[in-house]
């Protein structure tokens, strides 16, 4: 008994002892996983924030742009187009939305003018949507998205240029149609462009968005977007208008900066008027702008504040065409 | 002894878990200790690596600037711009380096001729070297300092404008020269403007330098300064040259990145021809250009590698000085 009682003090001591040292080690692991789980990311991705999956990352992959254009009623210029875009140098991959509901896909002429420069998918739509382009594709392997619209030619110099400013401004959308929004005494807002008032910031010009259909931006905004209120979806289908404007919003609200970095194109042309189809784009509705207003103004109401900011950063080629762009008195 | 032997193993026991939970205690907090210092420093000053001594961090101090302007010879040049740049808005202060060794200060006329709009501080200097611009001096007050020669007039629309610019970009150097170095296939590097030869990216034109003659940078530079190999101050002192080169290495070598930040300038102008001092600059020496493909070659040779970066980025003001230089057929 003697022998036994000694021990269970020495024993108890080392449970207890060792109960506390575990439960002290153990809330030590804890505090040391949270900082761990704190530290920055690695920096090659500058947005941790988007919950990409993780596809294999090949250079090209980084290196890179995904064209994706939507299309309607336009073929002849969809063609003519892709002519020349599937030529564009970093170009990975090409995603047509075929937004020609019941209508079969150029797939066979397509590929009887092979071989082409890189892949092009054509993405058959059940409904003829405005924002059936803001699909996070499973096709889609790059960080960058390319989004064009089918009768906007822009040239392949102003194209690299853009593609390097985004390399530099992954988090925006950098493109090369700005536009703006400004406030009334009322509080209600209205959309333009340079025929609106500025802003007030000093002297020149403000944007505040980067129209979406000749531009650059993140293939991670794509994800977030299919996150975004049912209300968003309503307003873009309702008018099959404004998802550029949607998307400005959710860039603006996710940076805390202006949406959009402006590059001023060389040579950009609308070719609209070439198209054998006789259909004309939905911004010559008569109502266009009163919608994109209104569209506004429903957006501020979704989010609850406006998140658009200004900027008047106006990024050209330095040296292009030629050095005369930037020779002066000194 | 009973007693005493029963105690022992269960102290000793005790003793060794105790020691053992210390140590394993004290290394868990260590390792705590080193994840916690390296979370993400506080985003707000974005130069952590830059020893500047706190000062007074008054509102005015960081949405404003301070004008360093050096002059040799060209007194009334200097008042000229002086009366000019006293009223840029978001000035907060100007240090004029007064490289007249035995010359008085015009102080008297200066006071007589009052009141004006920021304090102004006349630096005396007791010999005549390029550097002494780039001293830390004490006056300065502010993050942003904007250095312009003593014979350069920049309209206060460019200055207001490259200084929101700036803002954007504080590790630049955000100014209106762009200039360039060359490699050539001997290994020996050539520094020039537009007339050299394009580094070969691309298409259109590169610079890797904005010199400092008229241009924004962060003040915790002119620290870093004070803080490079002699070798350097040799370099400026005997070519009475190249303090703007030596500026862009450190840059350059600083943040891994291009040094500056061109914004093309709306209205920048060399008054040099007017000056009644009959004192022309330093780059209508016959040497001039030759000299600062030296020193970029003696730079390479200190810093042991060529920091310089390429950049073809150029920037304007949106709308400014009218809307016409954004539309386009969009």
């Amino acid at each position: 008994r003697h022998f036994h009682f000694c021990k269970l003090p020495g024993r108890v001591m080392g449970i207890r002892l060792l109960r506390f040292t575990s439960v002290v080690i153990i809330v030590l692991l804890l505090v040391a996983g949270a900082l761990t789980a704190l530290l920055p990311t690695i920096k090659d991705d500058k947005m941790p924030n988007l919950r990409r999956e993780p596809k294999a990352q090949s250079q090209s992959a980084l290196d890179s742009f995904t064209l994706i254009m939507q299309t309607y009623n336009r073929t002849d210029l969809l063609l003519k187009l892709l002519n020349h875009y599937q030529a564009i140098p970093h170009l990975h991959k090409v995603i047509v939305v075929w937004n020609n509901v019941g209508e079969k896909i150029p797939e066979e002429m397509w590929n009887s003018l092979g071989p082409h420069p890189v892949p092009v998918v054509f993405k058959v739509q059940t409904v003829n949507r405005m924002r059936n382009r803001l699909q996070n594709f499973p096709e889609l392997e790059t960080k960058a998205v390319l989004m064009m619209d089918d009768d906007t030619l822009v040239s392949a110099h102003d194209l690299a240029f853009a593609f390097s400013v985004w390399q530099q401004f992954p988090e925006h959308i950098v493109g090369f149609v700005p536009r703006k929004h400004i406030s009334t005494p009322s509080g209600v807002y209205s959309y333009g462009s340079f025929e609106l008032q500025n802003p007030g910031f000093g002297n020149g010009d403000q944007y505040s968005m980067v129209l979406i259909g000749a531009a650059f931006f993140h293939s991670g905004y794509l994800e977030d977007f299919q996150r975004q209120p049912e209300a968003v979806y309503a307003l873009i289908d309702e008018t099959q208008n404004c998802d550029d404007i949607a998307m400005n919003f959710l860039v603006a609200k996710h940076t805390g900066k202006p949406s959009g970095v402006f590059v001023k194109p060389v040579d950009i042309r609308n070719l609209e008027k070439d198209t054998n189809s006789g259909y004309s784009g939905m911004w010559h509705r008569a109502e266009h702008l009163l919608q994109r207003s209104y569209c506004v103004n429903k957006l501020v109401n979704i989010y609850d504040g406006m998140p658009l900011k200004y900027s008047n950063i106006m990024i050209s080629q330095f040296g292009f065409p030629n050095y005369a762009n930037h020779k002066n008195k000194m």
